[in-house]
């Protein structure tokens, strides 16, 4: 399904650009907490997009000084008076949550985070959930949980397969801000750059990405994260299954061959 | 059980400070070596700790110039003389020592590495397997086992799953000294300062810690490494559980309702 | 089998030097493109070093300005032409490389890579492969094949088991060269060194490796990467095996009696 300009809702803005999907959390004023509505907003996104052949690549945005603060704490504050005290629906919210962090690693185009201001809680869990992140010099994450109660249990399996074992630890346990640079240090965004750049600066990475032929960018996305789970052996019995699947598709056809004739790319055909 | 004052043994210190306990190697003629009488002294004080609410973090600390040489060669080297050349002791004194670093990991608290000095084969270990590390800047870190024939191959588990691939195979198989700036840039320790700031470091980070919620440190510590070990999908659905259940702790309740009303954090009480 | 000089191959030369084995690639005007035939030549001697109890350690070195630019597209290209337009062949082929990768991987002597120039595709999974890598301060490696439209994905296995999961995201999708000080930062290399200084450097690495116990080095590198596709638990449990069969080797018991007695290390048997 192409994409439809009035598909835009309130929460979640999406501007096309030439094959670069940018999407906007627009909740500025709740720093752009993961509600129920935003998080419903954004998985709707995300599946459009999934279904989208005129995307290639998906830049996340925000509107406002910050990135995100995760979830909205007013709103699960407000069901402690269901019967139950709440638990069904935290259960059920953590678990819509989770699915749509999944959306962003399962779908089919990479997806750069594109961080500045805070990114707290979920709202560093979407970070390390994105493919590849570029931030802005003021950006500071945190798992923050733990200083209000509340360990970042979510956030921590997406920051525990960016982070190494100890600055994981160390964000989770101490709940302290890490400022732009010390998270490229650490592997939780790729690249940093002043304020003024950050927009220039995804939009460059993104359109890298939609130069490639989709069909190499979709096959390799999907097959890295699922060889991450296998054994060597294993992922090397897949990934070669992968790479011959890859070899028959036209577009590699014609690249390749281009590639061995010394001339330019051709025009990708997606197939 | 609380901590009473004379459960303190030579070879393990223990003194507890507001909450933290400080566990000191008391045996620094030997560096601190993890002898027989030493890995269980360890191990007692850890299921001791494991027991004792009053205790919100740990750190481990060392008597002398050194944290810690590894194993006791000396007590090994006498046990060849068994009728099985020492074999089933090895085994049995391997398993031990295992099950003392997985004490550490499965330990509720946190466990603060206070690093000085030499750590060398499961002394590394040792600090591999802390949650966290702090070490003084003149800290020199070694899986040196295989200068003298015996590869450091129980280290390298805990080292392994701190330090990326090539660097840990550069410790293990070259067995050369790693600085405490350069421990700390390949993620084994988490901070590195003067010697003369060296406890003043480890006890505030032992602090932060204890000024949170016991059960929301206790609930994310122990998720933390059950998580690390399954897919995705698996950790997910594992943590959303976690999660909804660290809800409905007394703790978090108070805590998130202090946040959203913006009053201080209220006194925990670990339920 | 001791090595014999009539071994030595067009396009793997091997040169013994006092127990490390300097392989080098040996096709430059190919870029040491990795043909089935340099795979044979490689895998083969692979097999007879793993069988040569006199070679410690390997270097893999290459001929010309290059390491190596991965694989042969010509000669994949030219098999467009089979009945099946080259699916068998690319299955084949993809096996037959991912195989000589895990030979590398098992081979009980480690392997250092010696980067120069440009290490592309397969020739950048080839590093990654190896137990360590040293390179030169002009060697940039990338992940290119998602340039013209075959996605890395049988040396993102290699890749993303070296690397921080972003880094490598954005290695393969970007397909942009990283150089050899980055390579460094991000774990793929271990030293960068002047170019002059690259065979001194990786020589001295193997040497290292050579005067150790080669027991305890075969040994060591097997469970390296066994021990790291277990659980904690089931790796502690598995390298607690390891090291008490370790110190029964004839090496090990003379290497900590020296030790202990204060004495230089003594001549290893290899037993």
């Amino acid at each position: 399904m192409a994409y439809q300009d009035d598909q835009t809702n309130d929460l979640v803005r999406r501007t096309d650009d030439n094959g670069v999907a940018v999407l906007t959390l627009n909740q500025p004023k709740s720093i752009n907490a993961l509600s129920e509505a935003m998080l419903a907003a954004l998985s709707e996104t995300f599946d459009e997009i999934a279904q989208d052949s005129s995307v290639k690549a998906v830049i996340l945005r925000s509107a406002g000084d910050h990135f995100c603060a995760g979830h909205d704490l007013k709103e699960m504050t407000a069901r402690r008076a269901d019967s139950d005290g709440g638990f069904q629906y935290f259960q059920d919210l953590f678990a819509t949550c989770s699915a749509m962090m999944l959306r962003v690693v399962r779908l089919p185009q990479p997806v750069i985070g594109e961080v500045k201001g805070i990114a707290t809680a979920a709202g560093c869990q979407l970070v390390a959930s994105c493919d590849l992140a570029v931030a802005a010099d003021d950006a500071r994450l945190a798992t923050s949980g733990v200083n209000i109660g509340l360990f970042c249990s979510t956030p921590m399996v997406a920051l525990s397969r960016n982070v190494a074992r100890k600055a994981a630890m160390e964000m989770l346990l101490l709940g302290e801000f890490v400022e732009a640079e010390r998270a490229r240090e650490l592997g939780l965004v790729n690249r940093v750059v002043p304020r003024a750049d950050l927009e220039g600066a995804s939009m460059e990475m993104a359109r890298t990405i939609a130069d490639k032929s989709p069909v190499a960018i979709k096959i390799g996305k999907r097959a890295f994260y699922e060889q991450a789970e296998m054994t060597l052996e294993e992922a090397y019995a897949y990934a070669g299954r992968v790479m011959a699947e890859n070899m028959m598709a036209r577009d590699t056809e014609a690249g390749i061959g281009a590639f061995t004739r010394k001339e330019p790319m051709p025009e990708w055909t997606g197939e």
